[in-house]
């Protein structure tokens, strides 16, 4: 099974300064994964053109699917259209379906500053969506969204049209334990060695009443998944499973 | 003003299959704040050696501090040290020392499992901070930290003696006002124009019946800081700010 891989390139000095605390790569991994795509890097990066015209060129080369999260208002610290422009060699152009779009929605109160947003990467495809009055822009494998975590998600929804194949979804698995990850570990070696095919991940709480480990096992072939589960649980020192999920 | 720099490498498949939301970068960019330091990258990758070691080099040759956050337990997808000691073409040896902190701690329940808690990676500072039963790796100006958010809070703010310059604290004020961005934008242009040492952001927000946009004034002179504010304030349509912090 190959297996298509995404990037998201998160752009936003807020979530650099600690302002606020990005949400949408949880969204966008929770989207990709019933799909069967693997989201394989994050990055975040300040609202800068240079910075995120390299990363945006350095992720378009190396994963099928790029997302943007944020930089596409009116303000000056929008520059993720620009940015994309300089990583493609291209022009910024006023968009005349947006332009008439904007024109509709703010009628009278419609200020340049809010015509900013018809200004579009030369070559853009404007994909419509749940709501054709807000299409998303998409630039080859780059899909441009918003960082509003609220619109991120509707515009995300709304392109699960262009992303759906026919691979398998990933599932997990999961085991809870009240042993530690240090008398685990034999019964997780034994387990990563006989399951290649299962990425099984083991992840520690800190004074949890509920659990000390919870022990994952991933895959688009969900028998194989299950199996690995089984052949952990059945492996590990009796009392120590607290439940499956 | 020169101002350090720091970047945030965070290890983990559950980050980007969606089972976890990362909390440790806010914490990170909240700590660094006062300190004058500038988070300015975040990357995100999976539990794989080589896409570790790689980004390890990219990040601690550009900025003066790196931060691994992750990958550092005793189980088969802790692969964080002997990432960086790949990276930095050392060797991994086992520490006498949290050899026998590991010891004292775990008496007759301790597994080989655990004593892989004890591997670092050639030339490891250990650096004793809060607590001395639990050291922190140093290695040059990569800072390894465990990813579970409580112990990861405590393990960085150990680390701030090391950390703390004569720099300037960063500083931000906010205002928020009823006004979208399209028509705030030439104000925003304007205070931009007039200060470029402080950074101006526009947030805006979705059905917020509190506000529409909150605009912040972000710097490490805080006197120039206000300053943008109240010429900003003092520039935009009567009856357009709801308050300011």
């Amino acid at each position: 099974m190959t297996t298509r891989t995404a990037a998201h390139l998160v752009i936003g000095n807020e979530l650099l300064s600690g302002k606020i605390q990005d949400a949408n790569t949880l969204t966008l991994a929770n989207t990709l994964r019933p799909l069967g795509i693997a989201l394989r890097r994050v990055v975040v990066v300040p609202d800068e053109v240079a910075l995120i015209a390299a990363e945006a060129n350095a992720l378009r080369a190396t994963h099928d699917y790029v997302f943007t999260s944020g930089g596409v208002g009116p303000t000056h610290d929008d520059v993720t259209v620009e940015a994309l422009a300089h990583a493609l060699g291209r022009r910024v152009v006023r968009s005349p379906e947006i332009e008439s779009l904007l024109r509709a929605h703010y009628g009278d109160a419609l200020t340049d500053g809010h015509l900013c947003m018809a200004n579009i990467v030369e070559g853009t495809r404007l994909h419509s969506g749940l709501d054709p009055k807000w299409p998303t822009m998409v630039l080859g494998n780059v899909f441009v969204l918003p960082g509003v975590p609220e619109i991120y998600r509707y515009k995300l929804d709304g392109l699960l049209g262009l992303l759906r194949g026919d691979d398998a979804p990933f599932v997990t698995h999961r085991v809870y334990l009240d042993r530690d990850e240090g008398a685990l570990k034999p019964y997780l070696d034994a387990v990563v060695q006989a399951f290649a095919d299962v990425a099984v991940g083991s992840y520690p709480r800190w004074r949890d009443p509920e659990y000390s480990v919870m022990v994952t096992f991933d895959g688009r072939d969900e028998a194989r998944v299950i199996a690995a589960l089984q052949h952990f649980v059945a492996a590990v020192p009796e009392g120590s499973v607290l439940r499956t999920s």
